[in-house]
């Protein structure tokens, strides 16, 4: 692929085959992402739509759903399969550690899975997630809108037709401030049962996750470092204080052919995003690599020469819903299924404990 | 200080006190480096001066003396005291390994050292050098061009003064296709015994000194890892093939006060260098980080404004060896003294260390 091709594939969907009908969704869980980006993002695509929103607060449900023209459910509602002929599909949107139970009553229920990462705050409730999808006979995706993003479907071809030659290395970062968000924190992000870890888990899971879709090869072992934190207010020595694991965590990751990868995220401090991937023979460099809806910019130097370009592509969470949307109404598997969502707890799960203990982990397989 | 004063910061020298007289130096190896790179700074600057030069090769000796009129000796004759008089103070520019037989050499001579970095192959001697130097009562420095770049000295005083808050994290990477080379595999480099290590050794210290040297604070432990590699046309299964440490190294290093460094050096592969300092209220970014006489170019976002200049300041190899040459005249001791260089060589050994045990290792202090 030359570096004309590469902008030319960055501005390009590359999936669809344009099928007929949509697929309905019911969004559970109406927090603030999925009010302000999925929604907009689900209405703004061509084949998916809202028909049932799910929340632990009635009326929120109610508001939210006579905006969308949406069936407004709570979660026991959800749970007893009230308005289950609503829709063809569930978007489970809830706590980490709560996605599970949600994913569970879809699939009962016969229900297509689109899930936010990480796909559970344990590597058994993933896995337990993904195989309940899978006895059902039911589509799961994790809902990895980095892997919809013409830019980085367009650089994962690059690099595997071998654009930068062999890989050598990757590095990036997703630091955002939560602790200093409106909510502080008070939410459950920063609840580490809840969230299953903190930084790692939120975001950090992107320049690992979309490493390992470029690089197309998953870490075997790892080396980390993380500072746990209080959130605002709390006293440091009080031992009722509620911890998270990392507000800060950093990450060495070995791939099986001796690319090394390294990560780092932040809950708090400077924003910044940006993926850099090595070769043999070049560089890609993204800055803004993962803002919902950000405009990437792509530098590539390789021996052949350089390109920069941004402004190209499509918002990817639009792209997200559409292509899940395309994978249940085409009967295709999704890319980032079941099994790619286990795989970052999995290594999440590592990371932790080779940040406690100081050693060098192996990635479990589940 | 605000963004405007740190680009004027970075546009000026902030040490001279404009000392009387200048300091002759007897270049001590002449590989390519001394000659192209360190010879013709000293030579433009306005504190020292080439009396001396010095080779295994008695022949490259009287050539490179002839063109710079400086005595040419061979390492027998500069071991023995020929020619002392010619100069006042040595540069040593030789494999790592052998700096300190010829630091002692000048230190008993009673001459100054500017030794290059990395100080030695070994923490003991390293050690044994700065202990040489602090016997015989002569200044010592280390050769960090970096620590006398005016861009890092003002970014230096603008992190010391909170201009990016609390630091949180640096990160950094000096990639140099040595492998790739004219010389390729036939360089004192690439031997592990001489060199003491490989990428990081020669390359990977760039990263890790500046950081340690903007943060003000010092690597308690690390974790890595690295890739040995053998040179070009060996064979890997060759017993008797000679391997170097790492030609590729990755390093998470923890600092006092929780900041977190994630450096890494490569001996193959796409060039590049660049380092990022994150704080709670700001970061600094700078590409063309460690290139020689590179023009650095910085970013700086920080809860005031944001700023990106290049084209400022000045050869920091020209400035290296008249702040040498400064503090010889003005009886100062040089900020990267043999101290400094020590610590690195500390670092560099946990890190390989921790990259073959896969445990974080304390550094040693010696």
């Amino acid at each position: 692929m030359d570096l004309q091709a590469l902008v030319d594939a960055a501005s390009t969907r590359d999936w669809d085959t344009d099928p007929e009908g949509t697929v309905s969704l019911s969004v559970v869980g109406l927090g603030n992402y999925a009010r302000s980006v999925s929604i907009p993002a689900i209405e703004a695509g061509d084949y998916a739509t809202v028909s049932a929103v799910v929340s632990g607060d009635a009326e929120k449900a109610a508001r939210v759903g006579d905006v969308h023209g949406a069936v407004p459910l709570t979660y026991e509602q959800f749970a007893e399969g009230e308005g289950v002929d609503a829709y063809d599909a569930v978007y489970v949107a809830t706590p980490n550690r709560i996605h599970l139970d949600h994913a569970r009553t879809a699939a009962d229920q016969g229900k297509h899975v689109i899930c936010e990462k990480p796909l559970e705050a344990t590597p058994e409730r993933a896995a337990a997630l993904a195989d309940a999808c899978e006895a059902a006979g039911v589509t799961l995706m994790t809902a990895y809108r980095m892997q919809t993003d013409p830019v980085i479907r367009a650089l994962t071809s690059f690099v595997s037709a071998g654009g930068i030659g062999e890989p050598t290395k990757a590095m990036g970062e997703f630091s955002f401030p939560v602790l200093a968000g409106s909510k502080g924190p008070d939410q459950w992000r920063l609840d580490a049962e809840l969230a299953g870890g903190g930084a790692l888990m939120d975001v950090g899971v992107y320049p690992l996750n979309t490493t390992r879709y470029l690089l197309g090869a998953d870490p075997v072992a790892v080396d980390a470092m993380a500072r746990a934190s209080e959130p605002f207010g709390s006293q440091p020595d009080d031992p009722e204080s509620p911890r998270f694991a990392d507000e800060h965590v950093h990450v060495l990751a070995e791939f099986p052919a001796g690319t090394v990868g390294e990560f780092t995220a932040s809950f708090s401090g400077d924003a910044d995003s940006w993926l850099e991937v090595v070769g043999s023979d070049g560089r890609i460099r993204l800055e803004n690599a993962f803002v919902p809806g950000g405009d990437r910019t792509v530098r590539v130097s390789t021996d052949v020469g350089e390109v920069e370009f941004s402004g190209v592509g499509m918002d990817e969470t639009v792209e997200e819903f559409d292509y899940f949307a395309h994978c249940v109404l085409t009967d295709t598997p999704p890319e980032p299924d079941g099994r790619d969502g286990l795989t970052d707890v999995a290594v999440s799960e590592a990371v932790y404990e080779a940040a406690a203990t100081g050693e060098r982990t192996p990635v479990e397989r589940y």
